[in-house]
């Protein structure tokens, strides 16, 4: 697996289960969501932009793609007050041939610009690992099958590295990309 | 990672988290539990008799462990269906230094005797692959710290390979090994 190959098998439309747990508290979420992953073009003015601010060079890239993903379901008391939909773009910034960095416009763990660096294990897996202001995530995603893919994720406080949530999502590909 | 490392590591009082996903029907399920994963001699009688029945050497034996399970809270409705607790031998043998397999008494999808594969990715992620009558398992297993793992599974049916459930379970250690 390469990245070419992770985000061309990435794109498409899924239906995501997804479990957290948060590890002080004992305490269990469940969502289902929909979340589409499309490419977007490299003279996208939205990618320039992110280049331009970053140290990276317009011909390091690789597909850039937006993911936007939307709960369907919700049974939380507080379901206001949570990011029930979102979007973010990432540019995928090869380095050798089996790491390199994304740059994601919106971050997985803190809603702020982001760099995360990406590596493949020899099996395939993706492990995303990333700094945030406060805390650091280490996502991990791998196919089960074509059209399967698991996507874990262990969120750190950066002050004293405790273990604050861990996360696991299924994620069924309902069509490709269109 | 190698597999006395892991196991040594893995040795000790566990509480874990767990959360399944059944994709067809789009159900969660959670469950807290108690795990013991203890050392087993291996003159006790239960190794002598896996043994003796297996193809497998008393000399190729590496350090072989038993895992009790309790669940501690349940709110499912249907509880006293369920296993809410267990116990299953295991006793790894070692045929190269990142992989081997290992017998166990009481299987982890089907309540058989079963033989798993396993083997080491670089970053020390155990994976473990078994073949039961009506389905295949996978599992994986990774320490994010000393005291916490997370493991998660995917279960097959045999016939056409549908992915029928995926589970992940976060593990913190309350103690060692007494």
């Amino acid at each position: 697996m390469n990245i070419e190959q992770f985000v061309a098998q990435s794109l498409g439309e899924w239906k995501a289960m997804r479990s957290s747990h948060s590890l002080a508290f004992k305490q269990f979420e469940e969502i289902i969501s929909k979340i589409i992953i499309k490419p977007l073009d490299i003279n996208d003015s939205n990618i320039q932009e992110l280049i331009e601010d970053s140290i990276y060079k317009k011909e390091e890239m690789v597909q850039p793609f937006q993911i936007e993903w939307q709960a369907e379901s919700n049974w939380e008391e507080d379901s206001e007050q949570k990011d029930m939909k979102g979007s973010s773009i990432l540019i995928p910034i090869l380095r050798r041939s089996k790491n390199g960095i994304i740059i994601r416009s919106i971050g997985y763990t803190e809603k702020v610009r982001a760099i995360s660096y990406f590596k493949f294990l020899e099996d395939g897996t993706m492990i995303l690992s990333t700094q945030y202001n406060q805390s650091t995530a280490e996502e991990r995603i791998w196919f089960i099958s074509n059209s399967v893919r698991c996507r874990s994720s262990v969120v750190r406080s950066k002050d004293s590295s405790a273990i604050l949530q861990t996360s696991f999502s299924s994620e069924v590909k309902l069509r490709g990309n269109p």
